[in-house]
């Protein structure tokens, strides 16, 4: 078997190799919610698709022109499992954490096993299909121990205020349920927390509802902390944009370094106009759903661009690293989103829950100036439980204990070798133009990251009361150019070669069946050695196979 | 006109005159709500009262024998302008914000004026008696100008943040309503803020109820940003307590002054057991109201302790100063707290919402190791806006800019003199013995603070929506012994000497009418000056007199 990817490097321009900051660089870690791949003008793909032209986001654009664009990066297909891994810097799979965190307690989120399912939204419903569903850490993720089904590690942001950093929380948690300690960010290591609890999204972005604080319809997701801007007219995104940019005064003045991981709740469910932008998406033609949230994404793009401002004018500019990320693909499935049912995310396959990469294939852009070459880009797949290691090591934490075993692999090497390499070119006149310099091409051999590494994608769950089933109990590997998927409730395998057929339509599996069982051991002794949550059949009670015992 | 006050300093033991820290001191500011000046086993008088007998506040008393009692301490009739006095340094009267503030913006809190009243409990009344609600600043304070209805001031936070404290705000902060500014700590100068906003009471302290976040009974008094705690069985005190305890660890670790706010939510309303501490006040023969209350003054205590504990064991005990208080009187009023209504402060008449001293008068410690000798009393007067400056010299901000024109005066002079000048007659040899320190007295003339101030109170209000007549519509002055009190449904003025008389029974204004008008001309002369908001009648429109206008 030949797997092989080309990692790409082009620099539009070279930074001088002398502006290594001696101070610790302060971090921005700017996490959107369910904002898929295609939902920005810019191309995260090798070309630029008609889903792109929908949006405006000029400050995602100028933050690709300033930093490193990772082109095949990865999250889970759900959110808490991508928060979690962010966290403790392991796989969701092994963690266990593989679904969403119900706001309360001890109440699986899984759309099955009877009328605790659905908890969240109130709703009781008895899926009765063919599995029950997997013991998992329903919990969600504990800093520590002896919390009943949690994962318990030490916190990334635990770790960075150990080492000095002024770490700040704003918008969205969700790594455990109510009753936990993982649901407070101030047990996570975080020094200021704002809003951030147990609550996966806002029960509304308008200030007119108060956020969700009405009594008439008040229920867990209601956003706490911000009274001040009720009946103000401000849309949650703006509000928590000022709230993050107030939390940077005290360490700005006090010169400490700072961790800022800023995660929106934008743009999650409810899909809600932005009353800042959503005309000129309506005059363009869109329906009301695609405009919304046409609008919504905007408004994630003025808070950062609001945020890059506020670091330029501090003087915080050269200094600051920005991260650029979001916690899983696309929503397709939501008819509150407009347009055509699964369609949001093409070229890709399906979108937010699923294993194909409108679920988990993410946008991810890393700004750090005087380390990475403005403009580049990375093709090597990375997986967000790389993000761990990588701020870790940006922010000079060097060794340090932690109680898990950590899967992610630092990124830096990765991401910062254009600017290296394309300095060295430079220095020996290799480079000559600016031309030159953006067909600058580096080999994959020198990424730091194994480019044939096998990337873990697992959803042994039900999402919704009702059958998807190109989301549902699904597992899959990318290895290279080729992915692997696992279908449980078929008991079917697919194979998929990424470089040709990225919409996944063509399934190689007959074709190749060296691969698929090479990838199949792969998966399946992954995930039988990290012992990953499984469902079982409801009439025996045994477990599902794993791929490599169909 | 002779008023004369003795200041009293005793002093049970001699601190050292070279204690001096060199650091910035750390501060404390311990605020409980509604507990009265009786509601401790500590005894703020000259003598214990048998109210005194029913509580079990040994951290209360650890905190009396370790630093000085304020006697004569008094803060407003109700939660907001208290509170607001203390951020500003402004009198009540001054900055009109005369009543709590309601959870929604532009809703008077006033029980008259129409169905707008009682907004915040939902209840929907419409009291006509002769007055119209005054115009005062019912949406509280502002830090930024333009905001309807506020006073806007520079907060005491914002200037020791200023100064380099890391300044921390945890529990209850009720400034200001939903929709401005001052709803949110992080606007008024802190770095961190746990729960604080614009409610005024939780609406249960009880894990087994969210804190108020159930959606059948939720309202805005629903205690945000607490999820962690649900369901844990921990009461709110409880939890707010190892909230408190785990935002020192910031400055701790880095060396960073701090202002620690710490303001219960406790003892308000609703009278809810602490079930740590109940059962024993049950045995004593209290009944289900006044047991369940004593276990929530126990609550607090405990939580004293322990932050007390906390600072001994990170060796911050010698440069922390603990500032102990509460925000007005006992609440006599509310049936569920059981007992006889309105005798809960005996001796002191009325409670909670009066101009009597059972609605003003409140405990108020200061301990601070190397100032103040422990065990000291002082005897002069002091108001809640003293500590405005009062925290400002201790933390060596000596000069400031401020919007407001503060009334308060430090009382670093006051509460220090006593070991400064035990100290000295110690050298001198005029203090030989424990015995002899302890009846050490300090003459009046040299205490920083002139004891023949007037302290002004003003509450022109319909506190419930049924009369009660020592509460609503009441000023009054205080001026060395003297009292006098302004009751405006009745047009009538009446005089105490709180020496002789502290539970206010013997009017004497008929025996004293020079004083009466000397007072009366004072009290007005200020409410005048100050433009203090006034009610006015219904049937013409006219303003109510001012008591020097009768």
């Amino acid at each position: 078997m030949k797997l092989s990817t080309k990692t790409l490097i082009g620099c539009s321009l070279l930074a001088p190799a002398t502006v290594f900051a001696k101070e610790r660089p302060n971090i921005v870690f700017f996490l959107i919610d369910d904002m898929g791949w295609m939902d920005s003008s810019v191309a995260y793909g090798e070309e630029v698709y008609p889903n792109n032209m929908r949006y405006n986001t000029p400050n995602m654009a100028r933050l690709a022109e300033e930093g490193v664009l990772l082109t095949n990066a990865y999250a889970c297909p759900v959110s808490t499992p991508t928060r979690t891994s962010l966290l403790t810097g392991v796989n969701a799979a092994h963690s266990h954490i593989t679904n969403w965190t119900s706001t309360m307690r001890d109440t699986p989120s899984d759309a099955t096993g009877g009328a605790v399912a659905m908890a969240q939204s109130g709703v009781s419903v008895d899926v009765r299909g063919r599995f029950s569903r997997p013991e998992w850490n329903l919990n969600g993720m504990s800093p520590t121990e002896g919390v009943e089904n949690t994962f318990c590690a030490t916190p990334l942001p635990q770790l960075l205020k150990d080492a000095g950093y002024f770490t700040i929380h704003v918008g969205k948690a969700h790594w455990a349920s109510a009753g936990t300690p993982g649901a407070s960010p101030y047990n996570m290591g975080y020094v200021v927390n704002v809003t951030g609890n147990v609550a996966g999204m806002p029960r509304s972005y308008m200030s007119e509802d108060n956020y969700g604080n009405t009594a008439e319809k008040w229920n867990m997701l209601a956003v706490q902390n911000m009274t001040e801007y009720y009946g103000t007219g401000l849309h949650l995104t703006e509000a928590l944009t000022r709230e993050a940019l107030k939390t940077l005064d005290y360490p700005v003045r006090h010169h400490q370094p700072f961790y800022l991981y800023f995660a929106h709740y934008a743009t999650h469910t409810p899909i809600q106009r932005d009353p800042r932008f959503v005309q000129k998406y309506l005059d363009a033609g869109m329906d009301e759903g695609q405009a919304r949230y046409a609008s919504m994404v905007e408004g994630v793009d003025k808070s950062l661009g609001d945020l890059m401002t506020y670091l330029r004018e501090h003087n915080l500019d050269e200094n600051t690293i920005i991260i650029f990320m979001t916690d899983n693909g696309g929503n397709a499935e939501n008819k509150s989103k407009g347009g055509v049912r699964f369609m949001h995310n093409l070229p890709l396959r399906n979108g937010k829950g699923s294993c194909y990469e409108g679920g988990i294939r993410v946008p991810l852009m890393v700004k750090w100036n005087g380390r990475v070459a403005p403009g580049t880009r990375v093709n090597t797949p990375v997986i967000c439980e790389d993000l761990f290691p990588t701020i870790l090591e940006m922010a000079g934490v060097k060794s340090y204990e932690v109680r898990q075993s950590v899967d992610g692999k630092s990124l830096v090497d990765l991401v910062t070798k254009g600017s290296r390499l394309a300095s060295k070119a430079k220095a020996k006149g290799e480079i000559s133009s600016q031309k030159e310099a953006n067909a600058f091409v580096v080999d994959e051999s020198i990424s730091g990251i194994d480019p044939e590494r096998a990337l873990i994608f697992h959803y042994p769950h039900q999402w919704k009361p009702y059958d998807l089933e190109d989301i549902d109990y699904l597992s899959a590997v990318r290895k290279g150019d080729w992915k692997l998927v696992y279908r449980m409730r078929s008991g079917t395998l697919e194979l998929y070669n990424l470089r040709t057929d990225i919409g996944e339509q063509h399934n190689v599996a007959s074709e190749y069946p060296q691969v698929v069982k090479s990838l199949a051991a792969e998966l399946g002794g992954q995930l039988r050695s990290w012992q990953s949550p499984m469902p079982t059949y409801r009439d025996t009670g045994k477990r599902v196979p794993l791929p490599d015992e169909l």
